[in-house]
């Protein structure tokens, strides 16, 4: 990957972070320390971190971060990892990110401990970052992953469901973090109100434009490349944007989705058809306008190293396509 | 049971309590509702939002409970709620309060989902009571929960388990949250620091007594009373105080629980030698000194009808045993 070069502004910021994420796996429980460990360790991309230290030093007159805004750096680490681990058992999940999942590994009581476990933790560390405005916005991404768990739980499978609802999914599923996470570091760093309401929308569209490209890799991505099986949320009933768009052109996807693509021939002619349908194609535009979205969201910003790699980033995003 | 007279000066705050919490459960998930709806009504004691409304009234000079203390009462029972509808998973518990428990009746899923949904609310609602050091009181329990299910779950079936590492894990499992709704009801009356002290103190060993005395239960009481199988905990490798007591007196339980109960008539013996051996005399005696250090720690209170109340709950934990 080629987000290193990205992330140099933040280089020291992030070793820092790793060793207190290990801190936190690193309790006297010897099998939650394994679960743990085993999160950690297992080569997550630290984005949501890297967007919070790229706005903190961004927004701050220094180029600073300080200590409340590292702390909201593990943090948005720390309750991604745990709704993953819950997530997991939910979906049944065997493997993430190439490694096997904490409730296969384990068992699903350590799941839901290990999960429960680092909510704790998240919610004990964001008490102690000592602002309430701070600690309201990101309890709301708490609920709202909570919404979004279940929403995508009862929807399973329904060829029904609009774009509109999936947006509003991926909101509460993946964007919420992102646009808390980013608006919460530049309240921390003192900037002005307009400024903290411009990057919860950048973080906003920053997160759809990232989920909407995650959805389009699980169908044109390897398993190798994937860390689990391609085609893996149609799989589980979850109808992604690519096959929302494909199905507009493609009637027989329709059938394939109300039997739950039970014929073991069944996923590869969905794949094959929602990549001949230009399903991939429309998906790739409407996460292109969420980038051009995110950037508008950063005039604001004064020119500044930080502020250049967060533009950057936010490009990359596509880039992670191609 | 005789708490309704207790409980009469703060009726109407329990009402309003009920609707409230009714209207937690009334999301427009139907699943969620269902499950939500069966945990409120499966008729909890309420005994933690009674002690906050009576520390609430006893504690302010107009004696009425204002609204960031109405919520914290129900803030603790839907912790409270979230905590056992996890437990139930980890400990696969089948019934619970007489009633089929969430993930027995639905599934593992449902039940995180319906955990993680009143834990995300409790969260949400905690920021909103807009008081830092509250939010930072609350936090605590929830790692203290997190902590109280890990060492339960390291520690199944070990007779070396002393009554201090007994009294720990109670500690965490049910007094954290009492002492902190009691804390924080008086932090919100906004008395002095002494008085926020001395009842967490209060909270502190009226869950110590109340979870000895629960413990005892479990092996007194009959499946009717209970609403699960008695010598429940026992069964889940769980040592509480009347048995630890008993062990002293008792060689053979060693053997038993060595075993771990495997024998059809092993859970049977090991609860007639629980008796035989006066471990539920000294188990009862240990609750009976906890209520006397609750009701020390209430002396600052000023006389109220609600000071009254909270002493003679107090006094009614030990009641139940008789």
């Amino acid at each position: 990957m080629a987000t290193s070069s990205l992330f140099h502004p933040i280089e020291k910021e992030l070793c820092t972070l790793e060793r207190n994420l290990q801190a936190v796996a690193g309790t006297r429980h010897p099998i939650l320390h394994a679960a743990a460990k085993h999160l950690f360790e297992a080569g997550g991309k630290r984005l949501r971190p890297a967007l919070v230290l790229l706005v903190a030093k961004s927004t701050s007159e220094e180029q600073e971060v300080n200590p409340g805004q590292g702390r909201l750096a593990e943090i948005t680490e720390i309750i991604h990892t745990a709704s993953l681990v819950h997530d997991d058992v939910i979906d049944e999940c065997e493997t993430r990110r190439g490694e096997r999942t904490v409730h296969n590994l384990f068992n699903t009581k350590i799941a839901v401990l290990a999960g429960d476990f680092l909510f704790a933790q998240s919610s004990w560390y964001l008490a102690n970052v000592d602002n309430l405005e701070v600690v309201q916005i990101v309890s709301k991404v708490i609920t709202d992953f909570a919404e979004g768990e279940i929403r995508q739980g009862l929807v399973h499978f329904d060829p029904g469901i609009s774009i509109n609802n999936y947006t509003e999914k991926s909101f509460y599923k993946t964007a919420s973090l992102m646009a808390a996470g980013c608006k919460g570091a530049a309240m921390l760093s003192g900037s002005s109100f307009q400024m903290h309401n411009e990057l919860y929308l950048y973080g906003k569209h920053m997160g759809l434009a990232f989920q909407i490209v995650d959805d389009i890799l699980d169908i044109t991505g390897s398993t190798e490349s994937l860390g689990k099986p391609s085609g893996s949320d149609l799989m589980n009933g979850n109808l992604t944007s690519p096959i929302l768009f494909a199905l507009t052109q493609e009637d027989e996807l329709n059938q394939l989705i109300q039997r739950e693509f039970c014929d073991e021939k069944d996923l590869a002619l969905a794949l094959f058809l929602i990549k001949k349908s230009g399903g991939i194609t429309k998906a790739k535009d409407l996460a292109k306008e969420h980038v051009q979205a995110a950037l508008h969201c950063l005039q604001l910003l004064p020119k500044s190293a930080p502020a250049s790699s967060l533009k950057e980033l936010t490009h990359f995003i596509i880039t992670r396509l191609s």
